[in-house]
C-alpha cells in the first residue's frame, strides 16, 4: 500500500542508484526538458498517463506507483525552511542577498506584480570558461500584474 | 552618528522617493550593471571610492554615509527566513520546489560541488510575449568542485 | 525623512483615529473597491498618482508620504507567521484545516496549477440572518496551470 | 491496530489512487457538500455512522477504520506552519497580505468580533472566463461579537 | 501622534504606576467586570465612548488616546509564542498538559465543536484555604458545534 | 517491547475506538475525576497499581502496558508549540489574549507569585443555556508566593 | 515617562557602570541574599517599599523608577529561547543533557511532581580548589506532588 | 542491527519497566554516582567496558548494545528547545529568570569566564522539611577564565 | 531497498561499533585524510568507485550501499539548527561569538568576499601541553572575492 | 546614558568609519592579538583598564563608554540563529557539514570530552597561493574531558 507520493520518490531514487540510471535518460523517455522531468520524478510535478508509464518502465515501478505519478503532489522538496545542503543553500543565499534588488528592478520595469513561479521555465546549462566552467541558469516567468478592482 | 549600513540604505531609499530617482540612473552613475549597483545601494555590496561618491552625489548623502558605502556590509536583505513579500516569495518557492532538481542536474553534469553565489552574475531582462511579457533572468555562477584531500 | 512605507501606514492609522475617518470614505475618494483601497492604505498595494493624492487629501498627508504611496511596498501585513489576533487567526485556521481539501478539489476540477493571489479579487459582504448575521466573502482568483516544458 | 485518524486518511488516499475514485463520488455517497465530505476524508471532520459506512464502502475500509471516521479528529492538515505547497501557500499569502484589511473591514461593518471558522461554509466553483477560467470561492461564517461582561 | 494601541497601553501602565491606581478602580469606573476592563486597558478589548472616557479620566489620557481605546485592537498580549513569565507559563503548561484531555471530554459531552473564546467570560476569585489560599478561575464559553453542509 | 508511554497511549486510543469505551467508564473504573483519569490515559498522569490495573482491564492491555501506566511520563500532549486543533487553539488564544490580564489581577490580589499548575484541579461542566449550551470550566490552583531570601 | 520595568533595569545597569557599584553593595543595602537582590535589580523580582527605596538611593533612581521596582515584573531575562551567552548557555546545556536524568531521579525519590522554581532558593559560592577554583551552586526547591482528584 | 545510541536508551527504558529496576540499582552496579550513571543509561555519558557490562547484565542487553554504551553519544536529552515536561521546564525557567543574575554574580566574583558543564558534578538530595520536603541540588563546575592572547 | 544516503550512514555506524573499526582504519583504506574520509562515511562527501569499494570491504556493505556512497549526498549532519551536543555546540558558539570578528579581519585583509567552505581543508591535531593537551585545528579555505559586474 | 555594551560597539563602529581606523591599529594600541582585540571592540570580550583606555583614546570614546568596555558583556554577535551573511554562513556550514566528523575524530583521539571555546585561541592568516590566496585559520582549544563521579 502506497499512501504518499514521497514513497514513490524514494522508489525512484532507490532504483536510480541500483540501475545506474541518468536523469538524461528520463528526459529521453518522457520527451520533456530535463528540469521538468527531474522535478516530476522528485515528486514536484504531475505526469500524464504516457509520461508516467515511460517513467515506470525506466525505473521498473509497480502499477500503483505509476498511478501515484499522475496525482498532483504536495509540493516542497526541502526538509528545512533554510536548506542545509551547500549547493541548495547558495540559491537561498542568492534570494536572501539579492531579494530586494530583484524586487526593485522588476517593479521599476513592470510596476507592481510578480514573476510567476507557475508559468515558469528553467534551463540549466554548462558554460565552458578558461577560469573554470560556469553553471548558467535561465529562469523565465510570466509577469503577472496586480490590478486595481 | 551613523552606526550601521542599514541606516545608509534607509537614507538612500528616502532620497530615492523624494527625488524620484530611478535605479537606471544609479547604473549610469556607477557604470556598473543595474543588478550590482542596486544591490550595493540596498546594503549588500561594497562600493569603491569613486562609485560611492557617485552614489553620494546622486542621493545627496553626507560624507559619513559615503564612507559607510565603502565598508563591507553584513549581508542579508530579508526580514524573515521565509520572505512574506509575494514577488520575493516566488523565488523562495522556486528554490523550495526545484531545489532537489537543481542539485541533481548540476551534480549529474559536474560532479560534487556547488554553483558559486560569490563568483556570480545576474541579468534581469524583459521579454516581450503576446501571451503576456515575461521576466527572464540569467544567473551565472562559477562551478566550484569539492576535492578530496 | 520617511524611509519606509510602514511609516506612512502609521501616519494613516493615526490620522484615521484622530479624524474619525471610515474606510468607506477612502473607497469613495479613490473610486476603487473597499478591499483594495483599504489594503493600499495598510501598505499592501500601490496607488497611482491621483489615487495617492486623494488619499493624501483625506488623511492630510505630506507630499513625501503621498510619494511613498506610489512606491511598490514590501508586502506582508502580519507581525508573526501564525497570527495572534483572533479574527485573523480564524482565517489562518481555515487554511490549516481546509488546506488539503481546497488543494484536492481545485486539482480535481482544474488539474495541476494554482488559484492566483495576484490576479485576485475579494469582496466582503454582510448577510442578514435570523440566526445571527454572517460575513460572506467571495474570493476570485484566476486559475494558473502548470505546464510541461 | 489503528491508533490515529491520520492512518485512516492514508488508507483513504491510497485506495483513492488505486481505485481511481473522485471526490465527487464521495459527495454522492455521503449526500453532503464536496468541501465538507472531502475535509472529512482528509481527517478534518467527523462523520456520523451512516456517512462513515458510505465512505467505508466506497474506499473498502475495515470496520475499525469506519469506527475511527466517527471519532472527532485532532485537526490541522498542514505539515508546516507556513505551507510549502504553492496552491496552499497562495491562501496563506492572501491571509498575510490582506489580513489587516479583512480585520479592518469586518470591524467597520460589525464592530469587535470575529467571523466564525466553526459555523462556517465554503463553496468552491469554476467560473468560465475568456481570459482564463477562475476559481471562485464563497466563504460564509457567522459573525460572533465580543460582548462586555 | 499615536500610531498604535500598544502606545496607549504603555501610557496606561505608566500612569498606573505613577498614580498608584488599582485595577479595581478601573472596574468601578467602567462598571464592567475586572477581567474585561483590565483586558481592555491592556489593549485586548474595545471600549465604547463612555467607558473610554471613564478610563481616560482615571489615567489622565489625551483625547487622542481616548479615541484609540474605541478602536478594535490587534489582539495578542504576549511577546513570545511560549510565554516566559512563570505565572502565564503555568497557564500555557495547563493547555499543553491537559489540552488533549479537554478536547476529549468536551467532544464526549457535546460532539464535534469548540468552546468559544469570543462568547466567553472569565471570573478570577480568591478562595481561602487553610493549606494555602487558592486562585479559582471560572471560564465559561458557548459551545459552538461544527455542522455538516 | 514497549519503550515509551506514548505507545501505551496509542494502545488505549486504539482500544477505545474498537470497543466503543467512554471516558466516563474510565472514571467509573478508577474512582477518580473524569479530568484526571482521562489525562492519565492520555499519557499525562501517573496511575497507582490498582488504578493502572483497572484501566488495563477496561482496555485489555498487556502487563507491560499496565506497568508503564505506573511510570511518571514525559508530559506535554501537543505536537506543536502553537496548537493547530481549533478546540485546543481557543485555549491557547485565551492565554494569549488574557495572559497579561490574568497576571495583573492575580498579582493585585495576591502579590508576586503564581497559580500552581501542579496543586491544581479542573472541572469541566455543561451548562444548559437557551442561547446555546455553554462549557463551564473551573480551574483551581494553589497560590504560591515568591518569597525573599 | 517610564512604561516598562525593562527601562528601570537599564537605568540600574547604566548607573552601576558609571558609579562602579558592586552587587554586594546592593545586598548590603537590601539586607537580602545576593542572588535575590541581583535578580530584583535585573527586573525579575518585586521589591517592597523599603527595599526599593534602598535600591533607589544606591543607584540614584527617580521616584517613578522606585515605584516601578515595587510592581511585579513580566519575568524572563534572556533575549532568545536558547541563550547565546556562553556562561548562561552552559546552564541551558546542563538542563538539556541532564534534564531526563534530573527527572528520573526526582521521580524515583519523590514520585510524580516537580521541584518548585517559586518556593526556591539559590546560593552561589566560590570553592577554592588546587586544580582551579570551582563555582558551587546550591539550588533548593520545595517538592510539589501531583495528587489525584 | 543497532544504528544509534537512542535505540539502546529505549531498550534500557523498556527493560527497566518490565523488570522493575531502580536507578539506585544501576548506581550499585556501576559504583558511580546516581546522577552520572543515570545520565549514562539515558544516552548522555560514555561507559567504560566494565561499567557497560554491569549495565548490560542488569538490563539483560545484547553484546551489540553493550558495545554502543562505550561509544560517545550525540548528547542532548530533550525533544524540544523549550522543554514541555513540567519538572524539566522548572529548570529551564530557573535559567530564564535567573540567567542574567547567575552571570552577574559569577563575573563579579571570578571575572570573565564560565562555570564548566564538562568538569562538572551534580548531587540531588532530599531534605526533610516540616513545610514540605525539598529537593536540594548541588551543582559544582570548575571556573574557566577567558584569557587574553 | 535503500532509498537515502542516511541509511548507508547508519549501516556504517552500526558496523563500526560491532566490528570495533577506527576512523584511522578508514583513512588507511581510502588513502585520504582522516577528516575527508570520516565526513564521507558520515554522509557528507562523495566517494569514487575505488574509495567506495574500500569502505564497503571495511564495513562489509552490500553492493547497493557501495553504489550509494558514490552518489552526491544531501549534506548537513546536524539534527537541529543550533546543535545540542556539547562538543559541536562549542564550534557553533565560536561562530556566534567570533563571527563578526572573523568577518572584519578577513575583509580588512582581503576586501569583500568569503573564505570558501568548498575549496576547503581541515586538519585536526593533538598538541601535547603540560597544562592539558589541546585540540589544534587548521582550517584552510580559498579566498573568493566578490567582483563588480 | 549608556545602558548596554551594544551601544558602545555601535560607537566604535561609527568612529571607525569616520576616522578610517584599521583593526590592526587597535591591535597595536592594546598589544594583544588582532583576533582578541577585534572581538573585544565588537562587544564579545572584556578589556582591562589600560586596554579600555587605549581603545577609548583611539576611537575618542567617553569615560562612560570606556567604563563599559571593562564590564563582561552578554556575548553572541549574530542577529539570527542561522547567520545570513555569506562569509559567516560558510563557517556555520562548516560546522553543519563537518560537525559529526569533528566530533568523531576528537573522541577517537581523546575520548569523551570537548574542545574548549573558552581556553581558546584563534589565528587568522593569509596564505599566498598561485591558485588564489587562501585564508588559513588556526583554532586551538584545550581538551576538557568528561570524568565519571
Amino acid at each position: 500500500m502506497i499512501s504518499s507520493r514521497e514513497e514513490v520518490t524514494k522508489m525512484i531514487l532507490s532504483a536510480k542508484v541500483m540501475k545506474g540510471i541518468k536523469w538524461s535518460q528520463v528526459t529521453a523517455a518522457t520527451g520533456l526538458s530535463k528540469e521538468w522531468s527531474t522535478a516530476a520524478c522528485l515528486g514536484q510535478m504531475t505526469l500524464d498517463k504516457s509520461q508516467a508509464e515511460a517513467v515506470g518502465r525506466l525505473f521498473d515501478l509497480s502499477d500503483e506507483a505509476v498511478a501515484w505519478l499522475q496525482i498532483v503532489p504536495y509540493k516542497g522538496s526541502l526538509p528545512t525552511a533554510v536548506p542545509t545542503d551547500p549547493l541548495i543553500y547558495r540559491w537561498y543565499e542568492m534570494v536572501n542577498v539579492y531579494g530586494t534588488t530583484i524586487k526593485e528592478l522588476i517593479h521599476e520595469e513592470f510596476g507592481d506584480g510578480i514573476m510567476s513561479a507557475i508559468d515558469f521555465k528553467m534551463d540549466i546549462q554548462r558554460q565552458a570558461d578558461p577560469n573554470g566552467d560556469r553553471v548558467n541558469v535561465l529562469l523565465s516567468g510570466k509577469y503577472l500584474p496586480y490590478k486595481t478592482y
